[in-house]
């Protein structure tokens, strides 16, 4: 690791820490009567709480907190002043998060989450015998965590009309997330996907949300109209986010499943139109083809099903092609960062010309 | 019907149809390049169009709109000139009911709603061999309601801090209903729930969000603060959300089925622990008892299995005290409006104070 990507990766990391006790506090204040904020929670029933305390669990077992980074960095190109609105921002995009990940966990059926049970997974065991109930309850966890993320952003103490801008640019940010979940469930159902198909996948189901809205938030906290650098920052969100995307898929046949956390193969098993699994159909010829749809879409084959898989990807140049088109958006990401260093402080600008190049080498 | 309830009754119907018009612009505007507000939808796909068609179909099959009647009539108690942000608030209150019927009527396995198919149902006839894609595209369009509810809060043109604490009462009211019906779900499981928990769900299940959340954003769109009037206004929106609730699970067993447009004993067969419910269980001898636990969840039974529960109903006199319950809360709720004389304009204090009469003595 160069000494640069490792000093931008020792800034996210001590964004990462203080907004960890920040989250924490921000839960504890919603069922402490002595704090602002409370939310008016039912004086009876055991359902709303244990709902709170899972929505709660998983928005504090971590994560990168990419997001958080992000956010604080974009504030920091135009001030290094601290910015009072950001703690809020940074809790709403962060409940926003969990919100999607709550339901997009039952929708992919995923039982695990950030290194533990997901939200479904939980209340399937807490009710073995009614799986209405536990889908029922997964439903309104997700919808509780998104109503917090609304109200967390709109009960700051900035002025009005920033809180209000902010607070719209999160709410875009949900309902574009929404649409990038539906064609992530859209691409795996005829016709095969094409590329500028994965790409629009990319940009509404992550790159809007997870880097868009962080910068613009950021800017906005800080006082900054981030409308006149628009184009520049959709450019180099998208740009970062592919990268990050092509190198996700990447890492789902290539990668190390101790360093990943996860079994590899994931977007195989469910039949889902990665980036590579696109390569993969398009490249492969008719008796490649048959392995491939037997594992396309079946949940039971092992780790050893992978093997054959690998060989294909390999005998085409696909894992070598994939990992290049990734650090060739990195490369585009950060070349326009590094410009950014004319117009906006140095640190903050050295923290988005050098974070790209970790996205696309990471091993997690 | 008295001449002063035909009178409210008359104003609230003047609302719901000025209200269908601008809630159909409102989606003309999202997918009209030319409108302001228009939702940045993905360029391809099919499945975030489907999902937005579908949002629109349910939010434009009416309803009483009952909570827009609510709405600007609150507003109409401090001014009779034109309240700019009324719109913008009922948009934001009725998009964010077509979230909670979306995921209730998944949660609650309905197929019908408002005399049409539930999203769920639509979804399920589109995707016949693939349940789980029909569960997943519900639970996103219902989340889409809710984001674009949001947004809609956000961007009309009022001055900021106004258009924020609307937005504020709406979020709130959101989690408030998520809150409700997770103790929908919870009083369904043992121990038996008592009148006090049933009257918390009901609290937050509809009288918050359904009149408590109208009446702030009306008195707040019309440039009134809420807060010097809070514990009316709450007592009222209470007293009147019993009152219907009551009269809604009578009708449940009494109702005309035509009238209501669907048939009777919902509650019933899905086991609901309703206010009749409840009162049965709790005066039924052991005979009738196993007669009540019979027909509880049981969602085959024919509408003639309900006879043997009718009787046990009047045995004891449940329909006659659960239609007296409802009366006198009705007249709470009444009599309190019937002071706003005073204090606000006599035609909107004379529609709160008619109103109630209604909610206890409609037949659907």
């Amino acid at each position: 690791m160069t000494d640069v990507l490792a000093a931008a990766l020792h800034r996210a990391a001590a964004h990462q820490r203080r907004f960890e006790t920040r989250f924490a506090a921000y839960f504890d204040s919603l069922t402490d009567p002595a704090a602002g904020g409370t939310l008016d929670a039912p004086p009876h029933g055991r359902f709303p709480a244990r709902a709170l305390a899972l929505v709660r669990e998983l928005s504090l077992r971590g994560g990168k907190r990419l997001r958080v980074a992000l956010l604080h960095e974009a504030a920091a190109l135009v001030t290094d002043r601290p910015v009072p609105g950001l703690d809020t921002a940074a809790l709403g995009i962060e409940l926003l998060h969990t919100h999607g990940l709550i339901h997009d966990d039952l929708i992919d059926g995923s039982a695990e989450r950030r290194g533990g049970p997901s939200t479904h997974q939980t209340y399937r065991e807490e009710f073995p015998d009614r799986p209405d109930t536990a889908l029922a309850l997964t439903v309104l966890a997700g919808d509780l965590a998104a109503f917090l993320a609304v109200r967390v952003l709109l009960a700051g103490d900035l002025p009005p009309d920033r809180a209000l801008a902010m607070a719209a640019v999160a709410a875009d940010a949900g309902a574009d997330a929404v649409n990038g979940q539906l064609l992530d469930l859209e691409r795996d159902f005829p016709p095969e996907p094409d590329t500028a198909f994965l790409h629009t996948v990319t940009e509404y189901k992550s790159t809007r949300y997870s880097i868009l809205a962080p910068l613009r938030l950021g800017l906005l906290a800080a006082g900054a109209d981030p409308a006149p650098h628009e184009a520049e920052l959709r450019t180099y969100a998208t740009a970062l986010g592919t990268a990050n995307q092509l190198h996700d898929d990447w890492l789902d046949l290539f990668g190390d499943p101790a360093a990943l956390g996860k079994p590899l193969g994931t977007d195989l098993r469910s039949g889902r139109r990665s980036y590579l699994v696109r390569a993969l159909l398009a490249a492969a010829d008719p008796a490649e083809l048959r392995t491939l749809h037997a594992a396309l879409g079946a949940p039971d084959h092992d780790q050893d099903a992978l093997a054959p898989i690998r060989r294909i990807a390999r005998a085409h140049g696909i894992d070598r092609t994939l990992h290049d088109q990734a650090a060739r958006h990195a490369h585009r990401a950060a070349a326009l960062a590094a410009a950014w260093h004319e117009r906006w402080r140095p640190e903050a600008a050295a923290f988005f010309t050098h974070l790209p190049a970790w996205s696309t080498t990471r091993d997690h």
